[in-house]
């Protein structure tokens, strides 16, 4: 039997664990789960002969070092910044390894090593980065196939609610993280470049500066624009080209909203507040508007943020019960973000039925002789319950598929790397799909930012 | 002769220097002024036979060394960083120190060491920090002196452009350190606390939530809030106080003017611009609007800021020739603040017949035998020429005081410290007013933010 080392059995490994399950035995393999809060009598691997959960502590040496030593292959779901530990047991004991994160400095230093010792240390290999990447170098690739030169690139992912479980003013539920999505565009400037030309926006209105999009059978999107965009054109070996744009999807609407906690500063992370614990949620909204004896905490934030009283922008702040003055924050030395965070999981939190959807556009533009083209490319996964999340599914899948494909030496060029090369993305993409996670392309003329090559800036 | 050591000869050491030698006969001194460039030639040191320029380099320890251990006293005007190596010499040698910059925690670190040999570390003695600490002292002091209970203390200093010289549409030039006023507000929220409670405003709002003053004779300015306010409790033992505010004055109109760079991101100095050496103004406002083939960047703009045809701000920003497609930034891997501050030097610096000027308003709040009063107390002072400055002279007499204070033993407490005691700061704004740095007073009821006492937010 193979042995897969599992680490870190998280709610995005469900997936990842039954789909390998289903494998076991016809690859016969033997899969060990290991975490610092083993779950002995998890459903999912109940009674289950070639399956077994284990206590593992990563930053105990000889309990991890011992694991990974007798395994054929390690994925490593822990949360990034301590895969790191995994890498370097790995490399001791030359064993593979395969995690969804972005690759870290650290992880990157790693490579001349895990070359040497012809390793694959396979990273970004979940939805976003992973399905992103693959599911773009593919068209890429196909394009440049056919002597295409590329023109524009854009990309975008969101993980949303699924449009029956749709049912708050928002448009919006957490299916993730919701730590992520309270702090997302912090941390520097958005970059990217459109048409040839260098454009930046600050934190403070990446939420006003929204590109539109739609998917037929999902009505329309808007997408925020991420702070990278930039690095793709080195990943992605896209160096010359003239718009490269990577984005975050939600709902239209929900950026112009969210916006109103952007302005106020209550995504703030940066600092505590004094008696947090003790502060209503009126109290919190209060302490980002200015003093007044007699105006409420409701006309300063209307007066403050201009809103109009058939604003639907107020009905959506009355809806996560902002102003409630007994309602407390309850966190010691809370920042703004965790405050907020507080206030929106009352509200955005999933409900036992709610299903997830993962939703992803990409646009390559393109000239191809003489003519300039364009494919938009794009994927919409529906979560089938709580257990089966489109998020846990497209991340799990493409984890699971490559630590087999690895296992199976079809996958073999060696090097910390992301999935951005045939071998790798092409029978992932094609397992993929017979998991129901499928790209559907239109192909049109060149809708760029400048499609008549106009003088523009 | 006894022996005062200045480091660091800048634009601000002109005053201090001459108010010194006035002193030199009488006072039996001799000034040893060194910098790592020292001007020998000097026309305020030209020919004095009790002064004289040197080369002192604080990073050859020898050499600082050798001037420390002959000197009575040591004058530290070197950038606020760089101090802590001047104090440690003064520690091995035993000889008290005066600078006009805050305290740094290395700096304070030293107090022990500073107590234990006697010494006096006397830091925060310039304008803003310094003459705002000892004229906000002395009124506090006064009024629980009196039986009376702080409740609101509320400081502002700017240092503006004297009315005569105030000719642009901003109503401002650059009187000390431009840079410092293009990053003016940023690396974290500002905290502060009105009629007991925080509020607290993020940089992107800094500039739209100011202050009015006024001062008799002078007009009308306003203030955007420093981040430090709420550090003022404890260093002037306000703990309890309902009311604490710091902020930086300018002339109304500026703020709003100002917000618009904030807005568009202009301020941020985080990260460069690619080929921002090559990129004209026009090419750099543009990189911060959205990408347009129909629409011109004056267009973009005012769409962006919302700025109608008719509204002063338009003229504002026309003034700084913001739009200019020939003139380079010129500077290589500039950050958008860097590219800022270069454009607004060409407009914004001061002529040789410019004049500056200080400006400091305190408001102190009281409660005394049953009644809540007010204390306004404003200090302007206006520059003579481009070497007497305001600034030079508010920041250079105050230090030039203290040292001879502490050489002639009439300052005598040891530590490291800020100028909070009456033995300091008593006689110093004594001597200051004989050189026309001189509060008003003026007493009314109290004014506060909350003067009935109702429920207020």
């Amino acid at each position: 039997m193979r042995q897969i080392l599992i680490i870190g059995a998280g709610k995005s490994t469900s997936v990842l664990i039954k789909y390998l399950l289903d494998q076991c035995e016809k690859q016969d393999l033997f899969l060990k789960i290991g975490d610092i809060e083993p779950d002995y009598t998890s459903e999912i691997i109940a009674g289950h002969s070639r399956c077994e959960a284990i206590f593992l502590d990563i930053f105990n040496e000889e309990n991890l070092e011992q694991n990974v030593k007798i395994a054929d292959i390690v994925i490593s779901m822990l949360p990034a910044r301590l895969h790191i530990e995994v890498a370097k047991a790995c490399l001791k004991f030359r064993k593979n390894m395969v995690t969804a994160s972005y690759i870290s400095p650290q992880m990157k230093a790693l490579d001349g090593e895990v070359k040497k010792h012809n390793l694959i240390f396979m990273n970004e290999i979940g939805v976003d980065p992973g399905i992103d990447h693959m599911s773009a170098m593919q068209v890429i690739a196909r394009i440049r196939d056919q002597g295409g030169k590329m023109l524009l690139f854009e990309s975008f992912t969101g993980g949303l609610i699924a449009p029956e479980n749709d049912t708050n003013l928002w448009n919006y539920k957490f299916t993730w993280n919701p730590r992520n999505v309270v702090v997302a565009g912090q941390g520097g400037v958005a970059e990217f470049i459109q048409e040839g030309k260098y454009k930046f926006i600050p934190y403070h209105r990446l939420f006003r500066r929204t590109e539109f999009l739609a998917i037929e059978g999902y009505g329309k999107f808007e997408a925020y624009a991420n702070r990278n965009s930039l690095d793709y054109r080195s990943i992605y070996g896209l160096e010359d080209i003239l718009t490269l744009y990577r984005g975050t999807i939600r709902r239209v609407g929900f950026s112009r909203a969210w916006n109103m906690f952007v302005q106020l500063g209550m995504t703030d992370d940066s600092f505590t507040m004094v008696n947090s614990e003790n502060m209503s949620y009126r109290d919190f909204v209060n302490s980002f508007l200015p003093y007044s004896t007699t105006d409420s905490v409701e006309l300063k934030m209307r007066h403050n943020l201009k809103i109009d009283q058939d604003d639907i922008m107020w009905e959506k702040l009355k809806d996560l019960d902002l102003f409630n003055d007994k309602k407390k924050i309850g966190i010691k030395n809370a920042t703004p973000a965790q405050a907020l965070q507080k206030i929106l999981m009352e509200k955005w939190t999933l409900q036992p039925e709610d299903k997830d959807m993962i939703v992803m556009y990409h646009k390559f533009g393109y000239e191809l002789n003489g003519e300039r083209k364009q494919i938009d490319a794009t994927m919409v996964h529906i979560g089938k319950n709580q257990q089966e999340t489109a998020m846990a599914k497209t991340v799990g899948l493409p984890v699971a598929i490559a630590a087999l494909k690895i296992l199976n030496k079809e996958i073999t060029t060696p090097g910390v790397q992301l999935p951005i090369k045939k071998e790798v993305y092409k029978p992932i993409l094609e397992e993929l799909e017979k998991h129901d996670i499928i790209f559907k392309e239109k192909h049109t003329d060149y809708l760029g930012y400048n499609p008549l090559g106009e003088v523009g800036g």
